[in-house]
């Protein structure tokens, strides 16, 4: 009953046949072989931009932080949900990459930002003096930290307000195969389309070993990115080895039916938990997290029994009654869920 | 005929074979797994280094760069030698971790650094006040860039001399095994017996996927080295994929294996090049990278016939004679030896 | 009617004389002159540390930058009221200084930090691993950015909160003589007796025309701040003059004097207000600020008869009623006061 | 006799009073003052150059370190001679203020860099990928730190050579007055005539508190650089008495007036160390600054009667001959002229 995080699954079949595949004599070392060539060219087609410029790195921070810094001069603000991970969980990553930027938060239920919200913050921070700081990008989280979903129609008049004040925007895509396969809605729509200047885009949690893309849909941004990602050390030298899981990701779709798995398994956990009578579901369920509140005593009892969950303490949680967060990914299985419910219901 | 770079070679079979292996289940991330606890242990062990504090990463320069921050404040100075990996290769990759650190480069025959060349670099840049930056690491490559190596009483009176300034002194070894394997000297030896107070040993070039170590032999000098990993980027969430090349890699001195394999390769290919009148091997071939002084036109003829080999301009090239860097790896084969020296008689 | 800011007020002429007195032939730079070493010693003594080290700079953004990245490292978290200058008003540096330190803000009335909010503060960034930065350094505004301010009673249980967790205490003391002249605690109580680790002390304001000192208390902390003065080119070359103001500056408590006369003259003003049934004065005014809600038509022809002061959009406002602020200076007269309070009652 | 530095020498009393002068009353702060308007249009007269941006500051280092930072993305390489202030005396500060820059140290005789030796120096760096770091950024300093000064016919080969691999352009102007006193070009024709892209200008040396000016001559470069000076820390509160300085200064020539008295000053002790026998002056004396040799017990003599002079070790130094650094200043007299050469014949 592992729903600790879907980076503790392991590392989908194809995925390692492709690792294994790729491993055949000799290849120019940093991303000068013809595997990482087809890699880019299926992501612009994946992303219907052929223009976009494509970098592919190992790690999720290192993508977020190297994207942002990329948008952001080193005197910018950068706003996002007071929950995204660049601010609660990158030790300062986005702000080191990017020279000593500043993050702004924003409030908002169930992990996502409003247009609302997004002009409050932009109200505190005034444009008006050096003192002030510069608001430079907006970053979404796609999924976001919640387990819910922006869809296009959600994005487009965030991004237009940030637009407007000459702002860029940034999507933290860790779970974005997650968003994909939630909204219906295509890669395009969710990102440029929507007005979303850069993607970090994240294989790693959706069964590649550590594959990470920066996506920079204006060529005109992405000028000297490679610089940038070089000099964070996080150009690979064997780099066939991130083209291959990208080629192989990317292949009959299997990002989309991953996701699609880890997406249904909590659909269907989530259905199971509004069955039990002392189980508070938080926010909708629309990815491939659930947070819910229990009781201390029966936490407890499932940790014993094996349960695998991070502790995720929430405004209304309480001595007796605690939040912890279920996620699901593409290795769960229903075994798992199963013998979840089961152990709840005892 | 690929002597392009040891890094244009493949995944050693047995190293991808445990990353299959490793691929079972669940994992904790962010090294909480008992693969990397293993792992860790096992390098301690290599290094006869109990208490030394050990960190994967997935990329040569972020492993350099990494160590020379947590050794180097952001106002220190950094010697290393003028061809250097760390100053002619990283796109300033240690001043950006190190917060602004600025090198200082050393002369030296055949790519080392001697003791007269550090004492009249650490000259030039005294000590006596605030204005000059603060002369704080010394950093050796060992194999150097040119293919030579330090043997242990080659480093000791190097690091004596750093350690009576209060500096430090680190190691870059992405070529760490073959000089290991080049000297018959002991990891230890080669490191913290010899005054080294920092190793970043390179796995990469040496039969793995991605895969380099930050080991700091003084805990003292370790402290909060996980945050600045983790805000670099640079802290793997499928952790154990790491742990897993480790302990291949080092399983019955595979890595030793290799790099004797590289090195054993580039002895045979300098002594058949010392048989060609028209060829001029520029130093001492100690581990796996030979310079070689050619005719234009025979590097011509060579490039059309197959040869990937980089130029390297060196003092004394001329129009018609020019240098270029010959490396070896795990993967080179007695064919493609024999094919370059039939191609050179030719 | 200039309510603008203490900063538009100009030199105190026993600071101008002192400037002039000190232009007598040659003196070493750098802060190696004689008058240096006095007005040094004279910080030390007003503040009852003799071990104490103090470095003076230009401008107070600098001040509390430099002495934040003294305490912070480049991984750290700095804790701060939501409204303070810090945070809202230097545009990054304290970021940019400690090369990408994070802020963590503290919501709190009045523009102080209590210990409940604190608490709360710090537990919204655990410390149990490196995802999420390293809680490093708390600061507190001296006088506070509303016109508050903090006695001994009310620091030293925020200290004792700060080091409990091994975190540092920095005061950013821009109007710390208002802060001594408002409580009546001497300058030692104020901070090193009540736990402050290290005070950006501001004389700019108060009469100076650009003198600042940071005072590390702790000289095992102040290790090596003289390079990153110098690194952020914030060392003197006639390092004179700024010593020169500081002596005169607390000559015969001169510092108290004037910092007196401006909280005095803003207690009269606030005495004044409160007479004016239209105006809200929004928190007690304890130092040289007033913060006063007022009819924006007033506000519209207050402005037309020559009064400066600064718009402050606080919650509560409304299309119709607005804040100001309105701060008193050394320089601010009985008839300044008379001419505004007159205006209002028109 | 002090020859120590030009910064030893104290305020010039034209620039005293027109501190006091500006002494009156209140007036915006941050530069947003009548003073600081009129100052920034006299130095555009003064370079006839109406569309530069100028930015005014207290000290050299962050004037050159804010203007590099400017031009270099933190990705860049700085070329600058080996004994650049930039590369010697600034503890780092370019590399800090442009995140991480790197320098490249370029030799040649006198303190100047000619075009063979910047072809050289970029030779050695090739453009052709990220691992090498972006060439950005040609800094020359005029006058030298060697005493020399280039003309116009120096600078043009040089800028056309940056411009032509997209190189920007910066000019250490600590001692700009002495080069445009001694050169008689115009100010223009030293700066944007011969291809300078930002000029840092340094009064403090020359009769100045502190003031420093960094002027970008292409108002596109100068994006957002209130932001940067800001985040540094480096934008005054009490501006007016940054502007009050440049205008005094600039007034009547006053600028070219006292460098041309420290320029003669110069010559004349040049002139006189050439009549003695065993002082050997080791270059061109173009500007106030003289490198001669001596007898070690003559050194030590003349510094028991007073004198006060760098240590300048050089090559060809012996143990018994040694080299040190004459500096004249606006300041320096007849008398100490004459002291020091009857010290020197006694």
């Amino acid at each position: 009953m592992n729903f600790g995080s879907d980076n503790a699954s392991g590392v989908h079949p194809a995925i390692m046949d492709a690792l294994a595949a790729a491993n055949q004599g000799h290849a120019s070392g940093y991303g000068r072989d013809p595997l990482t060539e087809e890699a880019v060219e299926r992501v612009r087609a994946v992303f219907e931009a052929p223009r976009a410029e494509i970098f592919f790195v190992g790690v999720g921070t290192a993508s977020n932080a190297l994207a942002l810094a990329q948008l952001c001069p080193p005197f910018g603000r950068i706003f996002c949900h007071r929950g995204a991970h660049i601010e609660t969980s990158e030790s300062g990553a986005p702000g080191f990459m990017a020279g000593g930027a500043q993050m702004a938060l924003i409030d908002g239920a169930d992990g996502r930002v409003t247009p609302a919200a997004l002009n409050d913050a932009l109200a505190t921070y005034p444009q008006d003096d050096e003192h002030d700081g510069l608001n430079a990008v907006l970053s979404l989280s796609n999924a976001t930290e919640m387990g819910t979903v922006y869809a296009p129609e959600r994005i487009a008049p965030l991004t237009a307000i940030a637009h407007a004040q000459d702002m860029a925007v940034h999507m933290d895509g860790a779970r974005f195969a997650n968003a994909v396969a939630s909204t219906g809605a295509s890669p395009a729509e969710l990102t440029w389309r929507s007005g979303v200047d850069a993607l970090s885009l994240g294989g790693t949690k959706d069964g590649c070993m550590a594959l990470e893309a920066v996506i920079l849909f204006d060529p005109d941004r992405a000028r000297h990115f490679s610089f940038r990602r070089m000099r964070a050390g996080h150009l690979w030298s064997k780099h066939r080895f991130l083209a291959a899981q990208m080629l192989a990701w990317l292949d009959d779709e299997l990002w989309l039916r991953l996701a699609g798995h880890a997406n249904a398994k909590a659909r269907t956990l989530s259905h199971e938990l509004t069955q039990i009578s002392f189980a508070e579901i938080l926010n909708p369920v629309e990815a491939n997290e659930i947070f819910v509140r229990l009781p201390q005593r029966r936490i407890e009892a499932l940790r014993k029994g094996g349960l695998r969950a991070a502790d995720w303490p929430m405004p209304g949680d309480s001595d007796t009654r605690m939040t912890i967060r279920l996620v699901t990914s593409w290795a769960t299985t229903e075994a798992e869920i199963t013998a979840l419910v089961a152990a709840l219901r005892r």
